[in-house]
């Protein structure tokens, strides 16, 4: 395990050939977009990469995967892209892999085990990451890569919106967008919703409850409320940033009932409020503004616990 | 009247004195934006420049004037800023103007009668150029003009989403974003939303019905829902971009009843649908994507008016 520069992740990049791309469970815009940007951009120099993904690639980010194909060889170098620990990496994009060569990411609570670990926690996307090096490498953006490196910097950021976003957030949008479709992805990602998600988040403002003199606001879904409306996971996403939204509140939670008798937990939060911190108590972690859980039991018990906690916390 | 080049526009800023800056009527981020950005960035140059708002400014828009004190002069060179027609100019705000100097806008569609005309329908937000003339200038950034600039620029394109951005908006962010409290902008503008507002969202998806086979969605707000709610002008705001929202939609029509029997009519559309080129039909105007118009009756009368042309448009 050693901390590498970007110029040595760069460098290994080069020397090495054959990847395999780790994404994360339940894969968001960064990881994907992360790793099949690389993976593009690696091919372009000739060299073989596949990304490796838990399951099928999410429908609205099937654009990512138009020009890809899988490709046929044995993995001699695993690296993986925005996975913050190793509990995230689910069992089929571990198979056949010994140990990770290189880690690329850029959450500050990273604690993958890799021979190589690159962490930029200021990055707002480990997409950042992925187009500085596709600058160091050499290689010329295309709608693929592009398109790929925005889809991470956009969707980690709530379209420029979070206070994660920086000055060279903007900078690399502004490189990557004259290659790819960004008004399509934004569409995608910030604009377009199935009536099922609109009716899903107007039943979430029924769940919505008030602790801490109005700092903390919680919500819920269960998965009853989810067959009602046909709701599929697509209709799930997004929905952690609802209860911020509400004037006055600082703390937002989102309890999400998954099978098994366990709720995924959702935290956002103002300046000030450590949501990353939050959520260690409850074994979880993530950015200062932005971090989840899992938290076992049923719904009036999970809610106190936490509502307690961040009665406690605020 | 003479369309004239970027560096003749500050070349006039830099000749003349005594400045009354003009925003249009509703005032937005984007006139407010950038005539309170261009008003302090003259006075950094020793000019006297003052601001006229029609009525106050908006509440959320208060931390652009907390710098911002009148000035006591006789006004000589009258510039508008983000102003598309003469008739977006209120009473009050054309108090003691004989004619305008200067024109400062964005829209294509802009018909402000003045002596020198600057129209750069290219620019997302007028605070582009705004931001372009502050560097011709040679005045330097800081939090007044950064974030009058920022909020022009980040309102205008729904905080870089819409598909007016362009690579240049987001090159303009990364210089501002350094100087001003642009996570509290974003908070005020994209974030935080009044429990009173919340509700009113909510009640207008009531009001959704669905034409041209899904393409056209349509909803409306009345004095008495908006009474009902204890919902002001700025729970008002941004309602216009819900309809569009909708899988499926193209054309997404917000009828906001005023006083006087008269509807705010707002469109939003899709690429490949002209918003503006529909509103003209009811004697508005704006820009592809996002435009405009008023229209007299009651709400049977006008919804039906407004399908009827949607229907045929589309």
């Amino acid at each position: 395990m050693r901390m590498i520069t970007l110029d040595e992740v760069a460098a290994l990049l080069r020397e090495n050939d054959d990847f395999k791309l780790l994404t994360h469970s339940y894969p968001d815009g960064d990881t994907l977009g992360g790793a099949f940007a690389l993976a593009f951009a690696l091919r372009k120099l000739g060299k073989r990469a596949n990304v490796a993904v838990n399951g099928p690639v999410p429908s609205k980010f099937r654009y990512l995967v138009k020009n890809y194909k899988e490709q046929d060889f044995t993995p001699k170098y695993i690296v993986s892209v925005d996975v913050a620990a190793m509990s995230l990496l689910g069992d089929s994009v571990m198979e056949g892999v010994k140990g990770i060569d290189l880690c690329i990411d850029h959450h500050r609570t990273n604690t993958v085990v890799a021979d190589n670990i690159y962490v930029d926690g200021d990055a707002a996307a480990a997409c950042e990451t992925v187009y500085q090096l596709v600058e160091l490498l050499g290689v010329e953006l295309d709608e693929d890569i592009a398109g790929g490196i925005y889809t991470g910097i956009s969707t980690d950021t709530g379209c420029f919106c979070f206070t994660n976003t920086t000055p060279r957030t903007h900078r690399i949008a502004a490189q990557v967008i004259p290659f790819c479709d960004w008004k399509q992805i934004n569409y995608i990602n910030f604009v377009v919703r199935t009536r099922a998600k609109i009716k899903m988040e107007r039943m979430i403002y029924d769940t919505m409850e008030f602790y801490a003199g109005g700092k903390c606001a919680i919500v819920y879904t269960t998965l009853a409320m989810q067959k009602a409306l046909g709701a599929g996971d697509d209709e799930m996403e997004g929905l952690a940033n609802i209860p911020r939204q509400v004037e006055g509140v600082e703390m937002g939670i989102t309890m999400r009932e998954k099978d098994g008798g366990v709720f995924k937990v959702s935290v956002r939060t103002n300046d000030g409020i450590n949501a990353a911190e939050f959520c260690k108590k409850f074994g979880g972690g993530g950015h200062p503004a932005a971090a989840g859980c899992s938290v076992e039991g049923d719904l009036a018990t999970v809610k106190k616990l936490l509502v307690d906690a961040a009665e406690e916390y605020i």
